[in-house]
């Protein structure tokens, strides 16, 4: 399980419809191709996105903002307690290899943040645009470059 | 000093010319008015900010990302040492009552973030555009603002 | 996978001859009674551990002191990468229902600390003498006991 | 103030009378000999040491487990807030050049281990027996002994 790529999915936890099917598809997407989908654990952007990786039979991780583990949606296979509230935002990101962010507000941000802070190359469907997001057109297009970047970084000599 | 007003200067560590000399007037003002500045403890913005309020006789807070509290640049009075990184980012936040925000980068992005998470106001001098973000002509008006909130702040009943 | 008891193994990196043995077949155990072995990620008494888990076709969690996956010893499936040094000491306990201590310094001791400061219950082998960690004869003790507390943790009502 | 020696005061939240009365005559002390009362800013000893300071005329920072600065007890004239709970024990410490341990349950066993983890001195009144701890046998002794190697830690060469 170690040697795989990781894709994190960033996004609201009160997102539209919308988005909440734009996250389900690619979290399936995700775990179709082999990947591990890495969220924060809670509602909304990162229980769609889980839930889709389960009915592809993937595995999630979910680095959760409380101590119990308890707290992750029920689709995440490994619950990671912090503790740290909204500081956990930044570790969502560092266990990623890449990062795709749908919708979301200031919390999403706060990840798009440490993403570009920490060198994460981070594809968005319609999120935050900042300049270094690339704008993607759908799921396919954003987990196809999240899963090229993701094994480049894996393969990048140290 | 504990009843004193605390305004967070936020900016980049590699800032321009144009963005030094906002940041030295802007930690000047919040000095000539009373309040405590707080920021990363570092370069940039952060030594300009408490450069200037040094020079008016200010008091002065630096979080810092390391351990080590003679990282903090030479005008800070109280260096903070967290040994977090740029996780401290959001403790900048936290120990202020309202934010002056001064150019900068993916990390004055992260803080703006955890300001809006928390329920801080946001005062923007050449800085991201962000919906919630007041956009100020001048340190003068950006200071005025975020002292009148500051004090809002301290008034608000629990 | 998220069902199943974790046990947090804590310890030395330094540690003797005798107390890498009694960590790795501490993990042995751990995987054979099909609990998740939880450490810190690193050497010593966390990489014998998560060997004997591995050789007993176990699953492994190591919560790193940094941000780098890669800094994970060979036998850890599953890294999680925290950037926040020592404080993940914490963490390592958080994310276990029950904990074995063996050997160890000041690390061991502070997650000790944090053990018994969330209420989880230590079970101890050759480490710090501390009124609440119950003292184990070997290895078989120590995990038959951590495991029946895991359980009864896991099946406690909200 | 930046050149103040900082003397950390560590211990329980809900301590004996005795240890109230020691506290509060180490704070008194620290303030006499002219340097900082670093603590966690919540009560028990940390607020009997921090009335100490103040009632000698010195300066307090607290060192707070929430993200609210009005959570610090009456006596501390810089709170910090850090929102990670008692992952912030580690932040008292490193905030500190020496430190006195007075009473306390494993909180102040946690602030103990990250001394001992980050090379800080530990001066102890009536509180864990750990080899590296220095028993002391009142608060003269403690705080003198603190101050000589707070003194020795700013002046040494880094």
């Amino acid at each position: 399980m170690r040697r795989l790529p990781r894709i994190g999915v960033i996004g609201g936890s009160n997102p539209t419809m919308e988005a909440l099917k734009i996250a389900y598809e690619t979290g399936k997407l995700i775990a179709q191709k082999g990947a591990i989908l890495v969220c924060g654990g809670l509602g909304g952007v990162m229980e769609a996105a889980s839930k889709g990786a389960k009915d592809a039979n993937g595995t999630t991780i979910g680095i959760l903002p409380g101590g119990d583990l308890n707290s992750a949606n029920p689709y995440i296979d490994i619950p990671v307690a912090t503790n740290i509230g909204y500081l956990r935002n930044a570790m969502v990101v560092l266990n990623s290899h890449s990062i795709v962010a749908i919708d979301g507000s200031y919390g999403t941000l706060s990840e798009i943040s440490y993403a570009l802070i920490y060198g994460k190359k981070v594809f968005g469907l319609y999120t935050w645009e900042i300049p270094e997001v690339v704008k993607c057109k759908n799921p396919e297009e954003a987990v196809n470059l999240a899963l090229k970047e993701a094994l480049n970084v894996i393969n990048r000599k140290p």
